[in-house]
């Protein structure tokens, strides 16, 4: 008996001491400047120590929602089924937008407001269920007199508790009602012999164009490296841009300051300039009213 | 006898594997373009693996004794007792000016130069011991021909040992003798139906106007949530800015681009613009030299 | 049998619990307004969930190996034998250059481009061996058809897995045929009582002049604390900056505004303006062409 019992509490401390470490990835559009950021991560430390808290970024451009979607879609797929993100750009604190919880196909957690931030994550990883955050259960204690920062509150709360396992998937909170807000975007088609699609993003470290047009539908124009592509990019119906950009397997393939389109880390079609700024020498933006049109020579 | 020591070994492998974890949180006015906070980092981590270093933030504005303050204040109340908090904003490094570790009232550790970073969060948490560091003991071995990078050979390394349990509190030197370096400020006041404070901050990514005016102070104002603020804001004795602003519980009560008085996270009485920046419209800063007052219509 | 079997498993659970952890630090140019760090340490973290990834710094200046080099140089020493470091500045991804993974006499290992990156570590800690990445080996599974983010599926992955100690030093591929890429510059010499050497890099947040003439040189002009050091500041051949500047210990030792010489934190000499910035003041800039002449007076 005595023996038994020793063994069992070894297994179990060898268990909590082994356990497969869960992944909190936050994001916001707090900047690194104030103390906002480092009071969400002693929150999460509050609830459990073990848990490894990485940020995904905290420059997202002020209560930009698009943005913050488009870099959950860029960092996701490299993370491990069970991995939490937490999303805070929130023009909506205070309103009656609500917070969610979408589970991914794919295994992943995302935490943020019901406002369009999933759009892209859920197009491309696929959701498995969305489930509405219940804040009288899920709510940082003690915080109920603040109004303004969900952010900590209740998104990082729960979203830590979530990663712990403190609490199941089931207990953030009943299954949203209805669909959750998607935001509309141009999606990439092929027709008659052109590829049209969306620049969701600017590379902006680099100044290259970002396109949502994979390798998988730009492959059907049938241009093979060192070939050119006739490329227009257009703000809503107004062309900005058109040339023939060689299309090249990477940078070196041209010369200095001269365009190429090559496939990003993401595979998707992208126009850059080899040690130089495609955006700015052109004066190309991204969102929703950017698009850009892809044609065999 | 030869299961027993078994026995013991496991256990001691045990505690050391399931010891709860402390926090080691930094800030510097350093920035992150270059390696220095790298380096404190590997100090650190030179002294325990385990040890788990979180940034407050290292964009404190150069030499900025009193924001690098305000972010203690701000991040600290979020981190359980034990945490241990180290601020590199040192303007005198080099002079004769002390280094001190500061234990509050809740159980955190401060380890700072004395010359008033320390002011904000002795108000809010209460001190129970102040330190001065003996850098005879307390010094990274082997830095001791380096006079100016104190903050990696002196304070990282104190309190990563402190943080680590390598050195008790009572190891890092002798209690201080007469008091702390406190900076001068206004505290908020309640006077013949106005309440005047100090700004302290601005919200900088957001240019929303903290002030140091407590829920607790301003609900004596009796205005409810609908109701406009009467609100002046000086700078030294000249008005900068006077207005009737509506008190609201989010920035979702009042129309775009228009301006609120709420709670901010803190529970503080702050000022914005739905949706833009009232310190940028109204050219508001923050520091000593700013305060408002605020009265009931 | 029974027990002995016991005892082997609680041994091996407790050897991958108590294994000291292995620290994998980061740079890169990218920045991090975008996903691509955080995809960087999901591939670490699906290799090891116990990796402790630290970040160096992302804000390299866009494409620039020299100070790339010079972050390394500068935080290196501070870290343990066995860490692992990743630098992605990779102007000639895709191109020829080959990717390595230099050991360095101290026991630390750079992941980067044969480029250059690692002149100023290899000159200062020593070189035991450089082996060249076989990229068919040492590859993220999946990522073949990904030819321009080689930081993710070459390095970040390589480094990951070297730092779990899932390949060995020699499983990263073969000993580099002939030398690696060394850059060229300035080093510290000791001519007929003037030293001459090399302005690396500006100390960034303060603008001071940071050189590669040690202590251990500087020395050689028998100058003391409190004695001026007759310095010229070189751009190529034009004269930039002469004066008489006093050999300080610290910074407090000179006037605020006032100009001092010193030994930096690397116990390098140093140049700076206390409470001021000598690099705007003088418009003195860093790299290879930036030189400095020290004399006594």
């Amino acid at each position: 008996m005595k023996r038994t019992s020793i063994y069992l509490f070894i297994f179990l401390v060898l268990s909590s001491c082994t356990r497969p470490k869960t992944a909190l990835v936050i994001q916001t559009d707090f900047g690194l400047k104030d103390g906002a950021v480092n009071a969400m991560k002693g929150v999460a430390f509050n609830i459990d120590r073990e848990l490894l808290v990485y940020d995904l970024t905290h420059e997202i451009p002020t209560f930009d929602i698009w943005t913050a979607g488009y870099r959950l879609y860029q960092a996701a797929p490299f993370w491990p089924a069970g991995t939490v993100f937490v999303s805070v750009v929130d023009p909506g604190v205070g309103t009656n937008r609500k917070s969610i919880v979408m589970q991914s196909a794919s295994g992943l957690f995302f935490v943020t407001p019901d406002d369009g931030t999933i759009t892209l994550v859920s197009d491309a990883l696929g959701i498995t269920a969305v489930r509405e955050i219940d804040e009288h259960l899920n709510r940082r204690p003690g915080s109920e007199g603040s109004f303004t920062f969900h952010g900590r509150d209740v998104y990082m709360y729960t979203a830590a508790r979530l990663a712990a396992g403190k609490i199941s998937f089931e207990e953030v909170g009943p299954l949203l009602k209805g669909k959750p807000v998607l935001l509309d975007y141009q999606k990439p088609i092929l027709t008659d012999r052109a590829v049209k699609g969306n620049i969701p993003v600017l590379d902006v470290q680099y100044g290259n164009i970002w396109t949502n047009v994979h390798d998988s539908l730009f492959s059907q124009l049938h241009i093979q490296p060192g070939e050119p592509v006739n490329v227009q990019i257009l703000y809503k119906d107004s062309v900005v841009f058109v040339g023939h950009i060689p299309y090249a397997n990477t940078f070196g393939d041209v010369a200095e300051k001269k365009p190429l389109a090559y496939l990003n880390s993401l595979m998707n079609f992208s126009v850059a300039i080899n040690m130089g700024n495609f955006a700015d020498s052109f004066r190309i933006g991204s969102g929703k009213d950017w698009s850009i049109i892809l044609k065999k020579e």
